[in-house]
């Protein structure tokens, strides 16, 4: 377990009910207060003997594969990644731009791809979004179209239930004015869609040319209640809507839409694929994002480990499956 | 190309536009109408120069792939399948039973395999349903989810417009009496529920013991418009219902619900998760039979090309995807 956040931590609740195929070996964290800590300390279970450490080195002999969830970054996660490739592991990471980096990170995906395949390792960056929802999904149902000539994707879902991360990178709570310089400041808001239109229009034989992406704020329209951040006035930033729109010589290929904020009355993800035939495919409700980011890593652990070696992503493995409950 | 009824054309008509992936280079059809006759003809487009034929043995060494439609039962399809085999070539067929036949046909999948593995070729059942819409997509599904219970599937569709051999099989025109008579016989209906059901357990990891199906008529209440029986007066068939629920040691795991029949009004394809999360997806108007079939069927062929040999399932390879149109 490389990464003890929130998402970390659901990643290794749910990998230690798979005792049939993990067994956690090791934990990482980079934060002084979780260091030395037991591992079910942290996770609020029974103790299991598993020190939390600041550095994996002496951890990764013991180690097949790697759970990794620190950041949304290619360029922090890079280093990591690399390591854990010259020590021999298999990895699945939650690095939203990991997802699909040959479109926005493509010499780091090159060097990764290459130290992957030099150490015979597998790599894959998933989640639910980018890495099933807007992506994985678009590409499994495009296998019923005889062609597309655009996608279009959607993904509505209510922020106010979620981590404090996830709170934080929409803005709740934030002014209008500190909301647009944050957007100015870049690497705020939801990483991964141009990853999820670039894996998807390679999955279909095209090369995206410019993906133009904005951000805009949602502002409460009355006083609402979040998790992390306690009632948020009207006029305040209640969560984000981002458009990605991507073109290939000139022609517009994909539109993407999602809006994640505190109190969305309908959730859905629905995807839209423009050809022959015409065909779209909803999820009510929408797909609960951290359960179900924790449950497509732990997911992914069969198919990563017997894949062939090389940086992977969700379009090139066989679907991740849930296991059946005996109970 | 081999097998040149309906489906089978339109899996030509698809493959011949693919001309950066995929180049026909011999036909075969058993209809003794139809051998000696131009494959373009057949297809009503211009003349190709490819003769369809009633043995494949001549064309095997110029091939690499057969895509194969001539029937739904395992047991009619072994031997062409294992031809092919052993002339070295990759397959994708629309076999129902092909799909998944580790359940009702094991012995016959284990001879397929290893006739695979010794030959170094791939094979893969798939279609629709099976193939995608009640398999595919629900292992897909699940790959967000923590643990599932139950699947539930429903696949409601309007036969009206469907191909002659579709509406044939679901009984459109038959008198109650004789649909009973259909039904009792065997081999009626829709096949592939088992394969559907028995694949996406196998993927979750869990054996089906039994799995009870029933098929019923839809009966119609007011006269209904075909498009190959005309017009079918109340109180004759129109198509029917099939349930299908998988158990394992006792425990429900799976309730599938089908209805194909002239006049659907409100045609979807439905997956329901029951686990942690619950989670549902939903194809309004539903998946397109025929179109989709052709579609999946010449989308697989890089999977299957690329894949390791064996006979593969739909759970085992990457998602077929579509390719752009660039018009």
């Amino acid at each position: 377990m490389f990464g003890l956040g929130p998402i970390g931590c659901s990643i290794a609740r749910l990998a230690m009910t798979r005792n049939s195929q993990i067994e956690i070996v090791g934990a990482v964290d980079s934060n002084a207060k979780l260091i030395g800590k037991d591992l079910g300390d942290i996770l609020g279970q029974e103790k299991t003997g598993i020190k939390i450490q600041r550095n994996g080195k002496a951890l990764y002999k013991n180690a097949d594969i790697v759970l990794h969830a620190t950041t949304s970054f290619l360029a922090s996660a890079k280093s990591q990644l690399l390591e854990f490739c010259r020590y021999g592991l298999d990895v699945v990471s939650t690095c939203e731009e990991l997802a699909y980096p040959w479109y926005d990170n493509r010499l780091i995906a090159e060097e990764i791809d290459f130290a992957a395949k030099m150490n015979n390792v597998t790599l894959l960056g998933t989640g639910v979004n980018p890495g099933f929802v807007l992506d994985a999904l678009a590409v499994t149902l495009s296998g019923v179209c005889e062609n597309v000539s655009e996608i279009r994707a959607t993904r509505i879902l209510d922020a106010a239930k979620r981590r404090l991360p996830f709170q934080s990178k929409v803005g709740i709570g934030l002014s209008q004015e500190k909301f647009k310089q944050k957007v100015k400041s870049g690497n705020f808001g939801h990483i991964g869609l141009p990853e999820s239109i670039a894996m998807t229009s390679a999955a279909m034989g095209m090369d995206v040319d410019r993906i133009d992406e904005r951000i805009y704020p949602k502002i409460a329209t009355s006083s609402v209640k979040t998790k992390h951040f306690g009632v948020v006035r009207k006029g305040k930033v209640i969560g984000l809507v981002q458009d990605a729109h991507a073109y290939s010589k000139s022609k517009r290929i994909a539109t993407y839409h999602i809006e994640m904020y505190a109190g969305a009355k309908d959730p859905y993800d629905e995807i839209e694929l423009i050809g022959v035939p015409n065909i779209s495919l909803r999820i009510p409700s929408g797909t609960p994002g951290d359960i179900a980011t924790a449950a497509i890593v732990v997911n992914s652990v069969p198919r990563v480990v017997e894949s062939r070696s090389g940086l992977m992503t969700v379009k090139d493995l066989r679907p991740a499956s849930s296991l059946f409950t005996t109970s």
